[in-house]
């Protein structure tokens, strides 16, 4: 690397985490010069770069300041009208994006995954020692083969008071993770053919849970900012056609919205008159960018028919595979179909995890972690308002460490795909997020990583490809 | 406990440990009177009390001798009559005897659990401190979240050859325990509805999962020597209406018949011509009693539709929850429904298991706790022998550590069962163990405790519990 591209780097990485903020004047050319011992040529040089990169303007007379975004971009239309529930299909389409997504050197823009760096791994792995040490009998087995921890019972419990709680810990069964918390409660309430809410658009995994288990998918208008649509939920499940309502209230995937306290209420209100069953994935709650942790559906739950599935992969570790769910009713079925096709959990696992609630660690690591990722969100929607189409639109989370993007209608996100990735940018294309196909212009960004200059670089190489793609359709 | 008591108990579990055989003879009152400092008529007490417990008879001139057990038992009789396919319903009965047969102070010849000081429960915990400590990245996730950990699958394939092996690692998946493998297997093969062949009797997780799933079941019959009738499995797969043949070709659960390598490899021929899947559940095949590992049947498949599947809970640990299946042509399907429906094995857990297996820990166990399960069930059924009635069949187990007991035809089990755990004794009823209700005169008895005055004493009196029942029915 030159000596400029050294020091442009350097600089955009302080703009990207925020340290230089819009409207910071720069160190002048000659101070750069004499505090990094580089010639005025190659400081000037890495400024241009910069200001090539969009990410500094020169002022005459005053020098070079940090430049504000482009104005905010729209947030992403919201679809009103209702579909009919139909089979889901995107399994195969979705193998194709997470096998070639995950090779090395890609951008990681694809699955919804945290830096290793923002994770308390060390942490963990110590507990791991010292629980093995202070519990030397855990794997014994014997009787408890299949019981969920007390300790981390009461540590769920105990969480569960911040949104509205507690829990009670007869509805309670540990998992392997938040997906198999999903799927063990869409078998409990479903049985194949039925029809299952979903938002539109709405996470993959629950689409290919539906299709996994031969249930129909029903899409209901999702509003980027409220979240799913009561009105439209409504409607659909007039007819008692609805079985299950599968969904996200909390800083959803991939749109970030978050459900209001009224709409969660009348939601579990419609649930329970209806006699449908609401499933949700509380896997963000935690991250939520407000001041105050948003309730859950499960904590308006009036008639035991919320079940309420969430786990720790996306503030502690993807690889400790422990979730669990919040059954209501439906707890012994569960718990006994968890028995019949999984077994338990293991229990070193569920103390280290106890412990780590128990001690006040993992409120301060999600304190803390809740601004970085709103920070990498900001820095991403910076970046895409920067470089990508000009009606480009936008989606503002609330939450978690996902954005969702809608380009010009005529550019189609799945077969640029093919082309994004021969130059190492990967993301998720729209189309995935919804089972009849929509979305086919949007695509889904993870922004789980610190925005470093190779990020920046990345996210404008992408804007490029799409401005690119739009310019030929047109011409 | 009064001083003949301690004595009668402690000569009893050296009678049952092996220590004293049957033709020994046992230290002359005088000699235990003097050793023991006690007087010569409590040691006469304990004497007659071992008397009274079957174990021990007195020779005229000669003193007492360890009873050689009752004249060896018949094993139970094969059916050989095939009936149609079934809709399982056994999973409602089977809650009621796991929750009644795990309550304090129950004798454990439910559950097939090993006591937990015949595992190396202590080395497992020092290893997980060791690899929390020498891998700090495992639970980084990143783009491994869900993939197998190479040290593990290595040595999975390591110890493949010691059965016809080697196993493809592009054909391994790891699972959290061999149900998860087993519910896999089953879901990549079949759809709901379709009929699956298993042994009859045969393990009643397995008929539970069938019902989870919605198949059907078509009963086998199975000899308590040879296993599953290949024959009958020829004749029932004619129409080709079987989708799986789902079994233990290694020590049964409940028979404990290891099949012929014959019948192995015509099993694999036939599922190849007719189109049938094999699954295979291998948990007890390091556990023969045999001089060298049996095979599995995948060492015979030939055309990828064998599935093997496994876990160490019978030899390390009930609670590691981590299994693997081998899935031949099945794989690719498999990996995707596991990331779909529960996601990736923790790590940490998967390098505990690899280093245990690689040190060479893991031989030496087993070759000593085979052994061990071995005299544990020798012991049992000498017990059966003695103390159940008069025309009560016994199984001659290759492997494991159950014991299937077929009573006079009389006698119902399920219903005794009720009476029993009045008395804190368990087991698990026959008809349990049959989709269509068969062996309601039979029982399993878990044989993974070692066999202490206490055990002799419960079989004792759930052998008078059998007899009165018969005494009253024939009265």
């Amino acid at each position: 690397m030159l000596r400029y591209e050294r020091l442009a780097n350097e600089l955009g990485s302080l703009i990207a985490s925020g340290t230089l903020r819009p409207g910071d004047r720069l160190p002048s050319v000659r101070r750069l010069s004499d505090e990094r011992r580089l010639s005025a040529s190659t400081v000037v040089q890495a400024l241009r770069q910069l200001e090539d990169r969009g990410l500094v303007e020169a002022r005459p007379q005053s020098g070079f300041f940090v430049r504000h975004a482009s104005a905010p971009r729209p947030e992403p239309s919201a679809r009103t009208t209702l579909e009919s529930a139909v089979q889901v299909d995107v399994t195969q389409r979705l193998v194709r994006i997470l096998q070639t997504s995950t090779r090395p050197g890609m951008a990681p823009f694809a699955a919804a995954l945290p830096a290793p760096s923002l994770l308390p791994v060390a942490a963990l792995h110590r507990l791991y020692a010292g629980v093995a040490r202070r519990h030397p009998k855990l794997l014994e087995g014997g009787s408890h083969i299949n019981m969920d921890e007390p300790a981390l019972v009461r540590q769920l419990i105990k969480r569960s008071l911040s949104w509205g709680g507690p829990l009670a810990a007869e509805e309670i069964v540990i998992t392997n993770s938040c997906t198999e918390a999903l799927a063990l409660a869409l078998r409990a309430v479903t049985q194949p053919g039925d029809t299952v809410a979903v938002e539109s658009p709405g996470y993959y995994l629950m689409l290919q849970l539906l299709e996994s288990l031969g249930l129909q998918a029903l899409e209901i208008p999702t509003d980027p900012r409220t979240g799913i649509s009561i009105e439209a939920l409504d409607l659909a499940s007039r007819q008692g056609k609805v079985a299950a309502c599968l969904l996200v209230a909390n800083a959803s995937n991939p749109l970030g919205s978050v459900m209001p306290d009224d709409s969660k209420r009348r939601l579990a209100k419609m649930a329970a008159e209806r006699g449908f069953t609401v499933i949700e994935d509380d896997l963000y709650g935690d991250l939520h960018f407000s001041e105050s942790r948003p309730w859950p559906i499960k904590a308006f739950d009036v008639a035991g028919n919320v079940i309420l599935c969430s786990s720790f992969s996306k503030s502690l570790s993807p690889s400790l595979r422990l979730g669990f769910l919040a059954a209501g009713k439906h707890r012994a079925k569960i718990a006994l179909q968890k028995t019949i096709i999984s077994g338990g959990t293991n229990p070193i696992t569920q103390h280290v995890l106890a412990e780590y609630l128990e001690s006040g660690a993992y409120e301060r690591h999600i304190r803390s972690l809740r601004r970085t990722y709103e920070r990498q969100v900001a820095a991403m929607q910076d970046a895409v308002s920067r470089y990508f189409p000009a009606s480009t639109r936008l989606s503002q989370p609330q939450g978690g460490f996902v954005l969702w993007v809608e380009l010009p209608e005529e550019i189609d996100t799945m077969q640029l795909y093919e082309k994004a990735i021969t130059q190492n940018l990967a993301f998720v294309p729209g189309e995935l997020f919804s089972p009849s196909g929509m979305y086919r212009n949007c695509l889904r960004l993870n922004c789980g990583n610190p925005h470093t200059p190779e990020i920046e670089s990345a996210i404008h190489r992408l804007g490029s490809l799409f401005s690119t793609s739009q310019d030929q359709i047109s011409g």
